[in-house]
């Protein structure tokens, strides 16, 4: 479950191209709507259908979000980090449509997630794994025996 | 240099039991006298009075506090990340007298800092390093590959 997606689907139902200025102002309209785990909840909903018992989810923005998450499942949260010049590095890389054009608007992209809490997630996350110099071999390998340590060693 | 010491130093300085409450509050009082940068600005002094030229600070608790230590220095901010459950494990373990004695106070002293910004000097760190199931051995391995990184490919 990409959250990310959620937003995209929702800039789209409200007739907005999902670029990355639209994106971030449906993801900031959300939570002035329907409270911080807005996004969580419209996931949950979709998770819901699925009848899926594990789920991988990707785009989590804040504790709000995570807890919402808990309500209704065990949660292992990862925090996988990069600097900001590797992660623009990265995004440049990948060239989706809604990714930042220019590191101005990358740090401004930043700024909002900070602005929603994603700071707060990254420090009080269960793990981090650095992708500052992995590959994505690496990263599955980390991904993995994170995952194991987490499955044999119950909180 | 331990950032920490110099708060608590300046605890006694002003007369009080350098124990988790007064530091806290001298933590915050000191940034309230002379802003976001004040234990920094402390610490900088400390630094020079030694004339080192390579110094390892611990204990960064905002970008407010990188910035300030960047106008001196070339800077590698690294985050050594661990989950609360293991952190508060770790602080029953060494026992330092300012050490939160309680779960509760632990969480107290986590909100103070996340309060002054340490979540931001986490998520736009250079670097991160696990603490979440290493040794003191792979840790120091660890950082000593993180420097490698850094000397032989500067950003």
């Amino acid at each position: 479950m990409v959250m990310g997606d959620v937003i995209r689907s929702e800039t789209k139902r409200r007739g907005l191209e999902p670029d990355a200025k639209n994106t971030g102002e449906v993801m900031k309209l959300l939570r002035k709507e329907h409270g911080d785990a807005a996004v969580a909840d419209l996931c949950l909903k979709e998770i819901e259908k699925t009848g899926a018992m594990k789920v991988v989810v990707d785009g989590i923005r804040s504790m709000a979000e995570v807890d919402e998450f808990r309500k209704k499942a065990e949660v292992l949260l990862v925090a996988v980090h990069a600097s900001p010049a590797r992660r623009f590095g990265l995004l440049k890389e990948r060239g989706r449509k809604d990714d930042p054009l220019t590191y101005d608007m990358f740090v401004q992209r930043d700024r909002r997630e900070l602005g929603v809490g994603i700071a707060e997630a990254i420090a009080l996350a269960d793990e981090t794994i650095s992708n500052q110099h992995a590959t994505p071999d690496r990263l599955a390998a980390e991904m993995a025996s994170v995952v194991g340590h987490w499955k044999n060693v119950p909180n």
